[in-house]
């Protein structure tokens, strides 16, 4: 966690640019919340033509789903929103008009990572401290 | 938002089926809600052989999961359910027991639509009045 | 509900070790939780090379992500972490440090299963009680 969901027409972008806007949401998150890079998790999922309807009608809308460990405070999350629509209409050309975006907390209590509950917001240093050998054996940098 | 997701067996659905389903999603949220049309997005995703489980069997289960604005009274919601039940096997023949649905809540302060923080529900005819240029711009009709 | 979304790339798994972990789950859910096995809903998503990043790099995390009708105790969610964390890796060989999870609780107020609203946990009995004639007529045995 965070996890975030990015739904898109399958022909909107390309590998490259979605290794570019990956790097942007982990970015944007980040610097947001001083949360660690190793926690920023971006899929992609790819709409075929006829599988979106806005309105009713056959749509190019993309929809980015953040899943975030809860306890931020709303100024935060309202950023993180401000700052990924700027990212994704200078990535994608898309207007603000096309994109629906939305914040879900998900309690950390009841997250896992590396075999792990998750640290609420604000004590990820004395989580890395307190599992240092685990996240070390696993690969898992420390922030 | 709302965003409904529909989940269903790949064979089970047509183009012109699906269209349907998404004009009477349209249809039931906002009739139920009062919220604007603009606001329904309807998302499929198929589903292949052997990817859904239920009690650890081969499943055709559908799935619906609705992520509508906080607020709602609890009877709008469950209206929802029992209008989109209906409708489901009125389209598409499968019963009530190869049906799966929930309602999620999402904060409206935390989502986002036109580059804009969504409005409480309620508060639509105030925020199309408050955004109304912005809104003209991108082609987003007033509901 | 509840409904387990495993999200795994798409060469990782084969369609026997998907029936597999897709029993376990369901064991896993209602040794924990009590709840009846036809409740217990699995899926799985397959994800292409591309389209999943960890800290802004190509990542092979697998995410589960249950939705669980609310009302049960931390400490019984967080067993399901654990338990499924165990059975992951014995499946599939993933170290924890490749696995994502998290329990997201769903209103069972506004859950629907064979066209009824579901009990809250532990008024399962009551509910198949009530319900016996419908639910037999569906095809739903008694838990």
């Amino acid at each position: 966690m965070p996890l975030y969901q990015v739904i898109a027409q399958e022909d909107l972008l390309t590998d490259d640019i979605r290794r570019r806007i990956a790097g942007e949401i982990t970015r944007i998150h980040t610097e947001n919340t001083g949360a660690p890079a190793i926690f920023v998790n971006v899929l992609f999922q790819d709409v075929s033509p006829g599988r979106l309807f806005t309105a009713g009608q056959p749509s190019h809308t993309t929809i980015i789903v953040g899943q975030v460990r809860e306890g931020r405070e709303l100024a935060v999350r309202q950023a993180l929103l401000q700052d990924l629509a700027a990212m994704w209409t200078a990535e994608t050309g898309q207007s603000g008009g096309e994109l629906l975006m939305a914040i879900q907390e998900v309690d950390p209590r009841v997250a896992m990572e590396a075999g792990l509950i998750m640290p609420a917001p604000g004590d990820e240093a004395a989580w890395f401290a307190e599992h240092e050998d685990r996240l070390r054996e696993l690969g898992l940098a420390t922030p």
